[in-house]
């Protein structure tokens, strides 16, 4: 598990500013620190890829360069995930994508997976990251992730969360 | 010395593209992609900052977060270093700017600092990023340091470049 | 109505990379153009909002400028909608968004709306913007309009387009 | 002259947060306001150039579309032009770029142009779109005009600015 703040970076400045009461209030440099908190979480996730060697044709001569192989798919779970997702998609800009449409239920604080929407491409042997910036429990991240299997076997999953509750974690562990 | 494509990353990808004469005529790509490497040099950069634990009011609780102290200056060498600039403005987006300006020369094909113009703020005890894309053997950016020098006596330097010359190092080593 | 192509303008140039083979192929620029013309449009649509004087305090004295006073929602269709409503973002940084989950369904080539997931804030009085590139006959706009007023009335709806066919306007026209 | 804020739309907003002492403190916001108010500049500034229809290959037909076929140069007058110009150049993709250096003279307020720095793609029947923010009364735009015409003579000029000072107009007026 890469835990993003256990190394201090400018990544904890944008942490304190999406949880800072007063920040937090300017909508469009909220959506933007999750949407950079996005690009450095995809930078993580890409050193898992697989890599290949390939012939890259420069101006001067041609060279050889380990490019990522794998056909990534982001699924954002909507609402809040959006600009979290489009900071990954900054990054994976030739990505796939999918979307689980997900509402926070009245009952107990828990956000429930509405199974009515979930859009996505074939899973099969491509590489799965899941974004989820929301996470309360984790219970709803794993209904998601059982629905999105529907879609076929990835070859990695990753989960992309920010913030989790403490509780979150247990949950997964014990799945 | 951090080289970004050690480790394979998406950043290998974004260099294939820069370097690939194919994708290279694409100046929205070209920029994009000089300024995606940006953003993540600046994230390397940042885990070298002085860090002090502050206190954040979240809507729940106060927070003890480690947060970056340090003012940074971004100065970038004209006029290649913009879009790579851009990305390191993109993540220390509270830093102050600077500009040298720079041309290639006629004579030899190496970049010749343009000394009559450099604008910068006081650079006393502050973090100093010089923005350098395109430098060739090291004497430009050497020159270009000294200038900067004469607004004071930054706390630490870096360097950012995109693909040196190897000659560049041992101009670099022997200063 | 207002059509962004009616009058020439470098609009013109995002549609045709968006219509042409070759370019549609670049997933970053296509979502990058379907960004700008969200971005063009909705300043074409803030003409229409209500504006009031208000007093802005500069640094030299205090100015009167006139200032939108109306609450904006974005509802997007998706999945296609959302670089299209990105760009309505990128101008309106403080509206409100809504979401509508739609697929295409296999019998016919209509997108059909899939009404199993609607998310929206309340929206009486507010101007609702319903951003849907990817129209086409117009009955799912109509249903997912229908849809979104359980959520309240609006004080004004726009529909924000991209290359509509034909038969839609007809199917509005009837409604 | 065309003043973007004679008829009231969402740049009235855009151009009451750069004025405000309060909003203007965020810099992130600062820049975006000007990157957003560039983006729209470059849309009016695009409706006077030339056009020509061309035929763009669909996935089902070709198609006549009306394409603009001059080239366009962006020259920023540096420091304060950076972001603004960042906007022309988020509409105008495929612009060449040039940069003026200059600064704020210590007497009188007035900007001097510094003529040590000028850097410019040739200008002979291209569109030059000067692009200024802080011009003050006119004078260094004047001298920065002339300064650039050594690079070539402009089939069109466009002078971009913000929040010019009234003097500014008398001053160009009599030139």
């Amino acid at each position: 598990m890469f835990i993003l703040s256990d190394q201090p970076s400018i990544a904890n400045q944008f942490l304190a500013e999406l949880r800072d009461i007063h920040t937090q209030k300017d909508r469009m440099r909220f959506r933007k620190n999750l949407e950079r908190l996005g690009e450095l979480l995809a930078f993580e996730v890409s050193k898992t890829l697989s890599y290949q060697s390939k012939e890259v044709q420069t101006p001067l001569q041609s060279a050889q360069m380990k490019l990522p192989v794998d056909q990534v798919v982001l699924v954002a779970v909507l609402r809040a995930a959006l600009p979290f997702y489009q900071g990954f998609l900054n990054s994976f800009d030739q990505a796939e994508s999918g979307f689980i449409g997900a509402f926070r239920q009245e009952d107990g604080g828990e956000i429930g997976v509405n199974l009515g929407y979930h859009a996505s491409p074939k899973l099969d042997n491509k590489v799965l990251i899941l974004v989820d910036p929301m996470l309360a429990t984790g219970t709803s991240c794993v209904t998601a992730l059982q629905t999105l299997l529907q879609h076929g076997t990835p070859k990695a999953i990753h989960i992309a969360e920010h913030l989790p509750h403490p509780k979150a974690w247990s949950t997964y562990r014990a799945t």
